[in-house]
């Protein structure tokens, strides 16, 4: 008999979420028929994305439905296809898509609010979850398209160890930026100098954020690429220069205290400074994704872009992995295998 | 001999302005030889805008330089050039300019913050601080370039009322958006109605802004132009539509608190919503202005566009005109002529 493992939601985080927030099942696989669009597929691998935090919440506060008491918690997994009912997938077929942390589930590439890709040819699934991810991608349209990073800009960037800060690092660099990178502890920042080639990092754990943006950034901020929120933003806001471009990728500081991320103290900056402050997602940009790949592709293979992966093996390992992720206990993209080491 | 009266800053306001923050003096009037650039113009004419009331803080708040303790209050004139020092301007010419309340002042055109104007031909200086003031330029650029107007958008407009907010309306329902304007009491909900013919406007004095939004925007806001900041911009960022846009013009309900004024409670609306934010002043567009009267004087001359003046007459009144703008006790545009009623 095959086994359906899933972690399911068991109760809605009342702040930091923990390894009790979720519930173990294991249930009997039984292939049912596909209805007209669906697609069964098996996941290898999920990611632990911070977004993930959000659908935990009460329903209404986030762009995906949240996760009903009771129900498998959902991510983006590298997963094979197994069975389809829908024209542009095959069984075998790889892809991505926001799937339950499940062994199997059934997919419907038409209603997902995350587009399901099918990984390109010559890639794992470890490369589509790693330097090929969605979170690269989003930092490749945030910073180039909604940022607008140009040569000679002065670019912060918060999270910037993370999956999709430490990509965002590297393209604004790639644009000939001058990038100053924000990071929790010395060895992300050591990897963000030495690998990613950063051009100065700022330890906001032991250090002075507003002093050393403000020494790093004689000249001002002219885009600050967002992933964190809170005391972050508001450092980035008054430290902004005029016509400055502040992209909001994710607002993390917030998603694991049970409070909605607060704004700028003062708004009157935005005004004077001329600020634009942009959300984003970067399912909009689904279209475009080729024109993505393309380019991390050639920057991959010369080395331009370096990618961090915290592979860890055991689906019995993914709450705790994805708990790590808001303690800054991860190096890099957070990837956990539904195989075990032993597996 | 000619007598140089003046407003001067008392003291700063600790939280709500007042009239015993402003203290009169009459000084004599001596032509004083002027320097290069420097331009002497008599003061016939003042426009009581809200961004004064930034002006008179703690230095480092604002986007001009605050006023010192004991130096003139400034604010938006219609003046008249006495004798000029700079190749544009001439004795004789009509202008508007950030001048000192005062009857006689020296400016220096190139050094000015906000760009000295010669007003143009068959235009009367109430024109030039009314129709074509550069609060008319504020809502035209904040509304077309910034806000991206476009035909069947939901316009929402906050301070609806005011010198800006009113022109904004009318540039939106003649570019074809639905048009929603938020104005504190019946008077001036009424004119907005009947006169500058906006679609629904709603009392925020006395009516639910959320409710009234949520009623009056089935299709949620694209477009939200923000003169208030506060409640009202946390009010329209849950009322965004996705991919909507907030013109940051001014935010009003802050200016007389004496505390900053606070951003959106969540920021993570505006990373679903797509939502770009974006803070403009005027005198960015200084290049373009002949386009914005050209536009503007068609449109004013074959009616499309209305202007309520609020002028009142005595230099005597302009402190008492200025705290009526922060207790709503204006209707329209608050000019203050330095001739009294009997002069």
């Amino acid at each position: 008999m095959t086994v359906n493992r899933a972690w399911l939601l068991a109760r809605r985080p009342q702040g930091r979420v923990s390894i009790s927030d979720f519930a173990y099942r294991e249930e009997p696989f039984v292939p049912q028929v596909l209805a007209e669009g669906e697609v069964l597929v098996r996941n290898h691998l999920f990611s632990c994305a911070p977004t993930i935090r959000n659908w935990l919440n009460q329903p209404g506060n986030s762009y995906r439905s949240a996760i009903g008491i009771g129900q498998p918690v959902a991510g983006m997994a590298g997963a094979e296809v197994i069975a389809s009912c829908h024209p542009h997938f095959s069984a075998g077929d790889l892809i991505t898509a926001v799937s339950p942390w499940q062994d199997y589930a059934v997919l419907t590439p038409d209603r997902a609010a995350v587009p399901i890709v099918a990984i390109p040819d010559g890639l794992t699934l470890a490369d589509a979850l790693g330097p090929y991810s969605p979170n690269s991608l989003t930092a490749f349209f945030g910073m180039i398209d909604v940022g607008r990073a140009a040569a000679g800009d002065t670019v912060l960037i918060s999270g910037a160890a993370g999956s999709v800060g430490a990509v965002a690092c590297q393209i604004a660099r790639i644009r000939g930026c001058r990038v100053v990178a924000i990071a929790g502890g010395p060895d992300k920042c050591t990897w963000l100098r030495d690998v990613a080639r950063v051009d100065a990092t700022i330890d906001y754990k032991e250090e002075d954020l507003a002093a050393r943006i403000a020494e790093l950034c004689p000249e001002r901020v002219n885009l600050f690429f967002d992933n964190v929120g809170g005391v972050v933003l508001q450092a980035a806001v008054d430290a902004m220069a005029v016509h400055g471009r502040i992209v909001l990728c994710g607002q993390i500081s917030a998603y694991d205290t049970g409070q909605p991320a607060p704004g700028p103290r003062d708004m009157m900056k935005l005004v004077y400074g001329r600020i634009l402050m942009q959300g984003f997602v970067v399912g909009d940009f689904a279209a475009r994704y080729d024109e993505a790949y393309t380019a991390l592709r050639l920057w991959i293979e010369r080395g331009d872009i370096m990618c961090r992966i915290d592979l860890r093996k055991g689906f019995e390992r993914l709450p705790e992995a994805f708990v790590d992720l808001f303690r800054g206990n991860s190096e890099g993209t957070l990837l956990v295998s539904t195989a075990s080491a032993e597996g």
